[in-house]
């Protein structure tokens, strides 16, 4: 039981879009990621999705518009919201949701990846 | 509705171990803090709680021994596990955990301070 490096766990992270959990908080995990490229266009029914980058910027694609978000910013998606993250270079995330929410949400997909301990 | 900076929304923030709410995650509130010196020793009956140093260095007193996070650093106190957060030099912290949750836990004392936004 002890500190948890983000920069470390990452070293760790050799696939794209496949989030892998950190950390335990009551029912929610706190998880990476490595990200490039477009994702699928997806939503939670069920819950709002935290994203912090760590590293790099990533764009949110909303109905509303894009949401810009470089390191040491931080953007929830409310449930029920479509979004497709976009990174035009690789980037590094925080994602926070409650544990078993899938990262293609509804979408399901190819790029489905339930999140394994890292 | 855009991305929040985390160091801009710090940048307000004039007191200590004042937590200030950034943003809400279901209901979850991320919230941010300066700190510097001893906090009071607390636990949370209730609820895990999130560290995630920001900037400078945070050590949690807990029962089993010193945790030491630096930046980009982080840590999550079971619930119900008395901790005392401790910084020598002024720190930036990241915390989740549930709304309603108190900066003090069970101690309570001069340094409660319900969390609001920023």
């Amino acid at each position: 039981m002890g500190a948890i490096s983000l920069a470390r766990k990452l070293e760790l992270v050799d696939e794209l879009w496949s989030p892998r959990i950190v950390a335990n908080l009551n029912d929610y995990h706190v998880k990476i990621a490595k990200v490039r490229g477009e994702f699928v266009v997806h939503s939670h029914e069920e819950t709002d999705e935290l994203f912090l980058v760590l590293r790099g910027e990533l764009t949110l694609r909303l109905p509303t518009g894009d949401v810009l978000l470089r390191e040491g910013e931080l953007f929830v998606v409310p449930k029920g919201i479509a979004h497709q993250p976009v990174a035009a270079e690789e980037a590094h995330l925080l994602m926070i949701e409650p544990a078993g929410t899938l990262n293609t949400g509804d979408a399901g997909g190819p790029l489905t990846s339930p999140a394994t301990p890292i």
